[in-house]
C-alpha cells in the first residue's frame, strides 16, 4: 500500500442551488465522506478547503458548521485544480507526519454569478477572449494539426450525457443526440453550447489518511500511487509545446506509481469543453497525439471500451463544474469505481485509475495549475 | 539541525504603493530572498503565495515574472495568517519529501480599498462589530479582569515606533510619545488611533529547504524547530475560554522545539492593535496570564530587557500590515535577527526565536488560523 490512502469520499448533487449556501453543501458532502470513511467529525486532524472564487476564510465558515473548528484549516486556490489541490496538500501533511487523517473539501457557487466568470487581467484576457475562446482556439489547432472533426468533438457530449443519465448527482440526466449536440447554439467555434460545461453549484470532500491508519482502521482505502502538480510555462513558442503543463503532471505521477496508460481502467479527465476530454486523453498517454478524436469516436472510452473508461460520472460537461469541486468530484467517482461502488455506469473490476484536473488551463501554456492523481485498490475483488 | 531551515529572505518596504502593483512587489522580495540564500529562480521546485484579499490566481500571476511559472504554484489563504500559513505548507511539502527547495511568498495591496475591510457575513461581523470594535471588547476585557491601564496599552506603541526607527523598511519611522499615543483620535475605546496598524501594501518571501539541501549548500540557514496551526474553536463559553488558539499553538510549537519561554531572545507577535502584543505575550508564556502589560511596562521586552525582546521589527503597529505578507515579513525580521544582521535595532547573541500570527484573531474563539514558529541559529556566533 502507497504512504497515503482515500478513506471515502461525499458529494452534492451538482445543479442550481445556490441559495443553499456555501455551509450547506460542504456539509453535506463531508458527512457523507465521513460516513463512506467510517470516521466522526472528531477523528479528522487537518481540513483543506478548495475554491477558486470562495472570499477569505471559506473553510473556516464553513466546516465549523461540522464539528471541525479548533483544528488546522487551510484555504487553498488554484483555479478549476482548487479542490485537487486541497487534496494534494491533505497528502503532504499526511506525508509530512504533521497529521494521520485529513480531509479535502471543495467548494463553489457559480450559478448567482451573471455574465462571464471573472478572469486575470493578462493581456490575453484583456484581447476579450474568454474560456470558451481559449478551448476553441485549442480545438480549431486540433482540426488543423490532426484532423479531429466536428463530430468528433460533439461525441464527447454524447458519450458523457449517456454516462450522466446513470448517475442522479450529474447537473445534466438526459441523453442527447449527435445532431442535437452539433444543432445547439454555437457559442465559440467549433464548439456548440451542449459542448460546454454548466455552471453548477456544489461541493465534494474526501477523508484521506496515512496508511498506517488505513491499516489500523480497515475499511475499504484506496491507495494514492501517485500524485503531481505542474503550471504551465507561460512562454509562447510557435506552434504547439513541446510538453504541456498536463504531459508533465502525467509523465510525474505515472513515474510515481509504475503504471502505463494501458493499465488504467477508469479516468476522469477535465472536459470542461469537448475538446477537452481529447486534449487529455491524449496527454494520459490513452492514445498517441492528435489521435484523441479517433480514440473517443471508436468506442474505446466508452462502457466496455478496449481502453480506460473515461468520465463515467458524466464529466464536467454533463455532471456540471463548480470549480472549486471539480477535482475533489472526479477523485470521488474513481474511488466509488475502485470500491465497485458505480452501480449502472460501474467498469467491472476497475483496480487502476488516474484523474486529470487543469486549473485555468484553457491553454495549456500558461496553465495556473494542473493536478494528476493515480488511484488503485490495494486488494483487488 | 532540524528536517527544515529558511535559507534566504525578503520584503519590500511595507508602505502605501497600491500603484506598483502585486507583480512588482513579489518580485522585489522574491529576488532579495534569493540573493539571501544564494539561490536562483531555477531553484525553487515549488512556490506557495499567501494572499487573505487577493483574486484567483495571484501565485501564478506574480511568480511568472521572475522565472518560477512551470512549476508547482499554490495560493493559500488563511486570513492575516496567510503569509505564515504558506510557509507552513511550503515546510510540509519539503517534510513530505515533495521538493527540496521550496518559496513562500505573501503580498497585500490594502491602501487602495476605501473604508474597513470586507470581512465575513457572521453574525458578529453583522452586529456591527469590524475588527478595532472586536481587539477593543478584548483589550476592554483584559483591562477589567487583570487591571491592564491604558497607559500600558499605549506603551505599545511607543516601544514599536521607536524599534520601528531603525528600520527602513517600517511605514512609520518616527518615534511618538505616550501623550501623543493617548491623545491621538479614539477608535474603538480603549483603543486610539496611534494603537491601530496602518493599511499597508507590500510582500514578503523566504526561500526554505530540507536540511539535507540546506548541509550540501552551506550558507547559514536558520532551523525551523517547531511550528504549529490551530483555528478558533467556535464555540462561546462564559468568560474567557480556557485555551485560546493562541496558547494551544503556542504548546504545540514549544514542545516540538523543546523550548521554553524563557530561552526565546526574540519574538514578533500579531500587534495589529496594541492590546494585541499584550495578549500575545501571554499566550507565548513570555509572562502570567494577565501581567502582559506589566512586562511591557517593566521593559522586559525592550531592547537591553530581561525577557525577550519583542517585536523588533516595529511589529504590525508600525512596520506596517500587509496581510498575507505579515507572516513572513514576522519571520524575516527573526531570521535578520539569528544571523546578526538587523543592525541597530539586532539583539546581541540571539540564538532562539518565535513569532505568532494571528488571522482574523480579534477574538481567539473564533480565529481563522493561528501559527507560531520556533526558530534557532543552528550555530551560535
Amino acid at each position: 500500500m502507497s504512504e497515503v490512502a482515500i478513506l471515502g469520499v461525499g458529494m452534492t448533487r451538482f445543479t442550481r442551488q445556490a441559495a443553499r449556501g456555501a455551509a450547506a453543501l460542504v456539509g453535506e458532502a463531508v458527512r457523507e465522506a465521513l460516513d463512506h470513511a467510517g470516521l466522526r467529525a472528531a477523528d479528522i486532524q487537518a481540513s483543506f478547503c478548495g475554491s477558486a472564487l470562495a472570499t477569505a476564510g471559506a473553510g473556516q465558515q464553513t466546516l465549523k458548521n461540522v464539528g471541525l473548528a479548533g483544528r488546522p484549516i487551510i484555504n487553498v486556490e488554484n483555479a478549476c485544480a482548487s479542490g485537487s489541490t486541497a487534496v494534494l496538500e491533505a497528502c503532504a501533511w499526511l506525508r509530512a507526519g504533521l497529521c494521520e487523517v485529513a480531509l479535502a473539501v471543495g467548494v463553489e457557487i457559480l450559478s448567482d454569478i451573471r455574465g462571464p466568470l471573472p478572469t486575470t487581467d493578462d493581456w490575453y484576457f484583456q484581447t476579450g477572449l474568454n474560456l470558451p475562446g481559449w478551448y476553441a482556439l485549442k480545438a480549431s489547432r486540433h482540426m488543423h494539426e490532426y484532423g479531429v472533426t466536428r463530430a468528433q468533438l460533439a461525441a464527447v457530449a454524447v458519450k458523457n450525457r449517456r454516462l450522466a443519465a446513470e448517475n442522479s448527482r450529474a447537473y445534466f440526466q438526459a441523453p442527447v443526440t449527435l445532431d442535437e449536440v452539433l444543432q445547439s447554439r454555437m457559442i465559440a467555434d467549433p464548439l456548440t453550447l451542449l459542448q460546454c460545461c454548466p455552471k453548477a453549484d456544489g461541493a465534494a470532500a474526501a477523508v484521506l489518511a496515512t496508511a498506517a491508519f488505513a491499516r489500523r482502521r480497515g475499511g475499504r482505502p484506496i491507495a494514492i500511487r501517485g500524485m503531481a502538480l505542474t503550471s504551465g510555462t507561460a512562454v509562447f513558442v510557435a506552434g504547439q509545446p513541446s510538453e504541456s503543463a498536463g504531459q508533465r503532471a502525467v509523465l510525474a505521477a505515472y513515474g510515481q506509481a509504475d503504471v502505463e496508460p494501458q493499465d488504467l481502467d477508469v479516468v476522469e479527465c477535465h472536459d470542461a469543453f469537448s475538446i477537452g476530454e481529447i486534449l487529455y486523453t491524449e496527454a494520459l498517454g490513452l492514445c498517441a497525439p492528435g489521435r484523441g478524436g479517433e480514440l473517443l469516436a471508436s468506442g474505446a472510452t466508452s462502457p466496455g471500451g478496449r481502453a480506460a473508461l473515461v468520465n463515467p460520472s458524466g464529466g464536467l460537461l454533463a455532471k456540471g463544474h463548480p470549480l472549486g469541486a471539480t477535482g475533489i468530484a472526479q477523485l470521488a467517482e474513481l474511488v466509488w469505481q475502485l470500491r465497485g461502488e458505480s452501480a449502472a455506469r460501474q467498469r467491472p473490476q476497475a483496480r487502476l485509475a488516474a484523474a486529470l484536473t487543469m486549473g485555468a488551463g484553457e491553454f495549456e501554456l500558461d496553465a495556473n495549475a494542473c493536478t494528476v492523481f493515480v488511484l488503485e485498490q490495494p486488494h483487488p475483488t
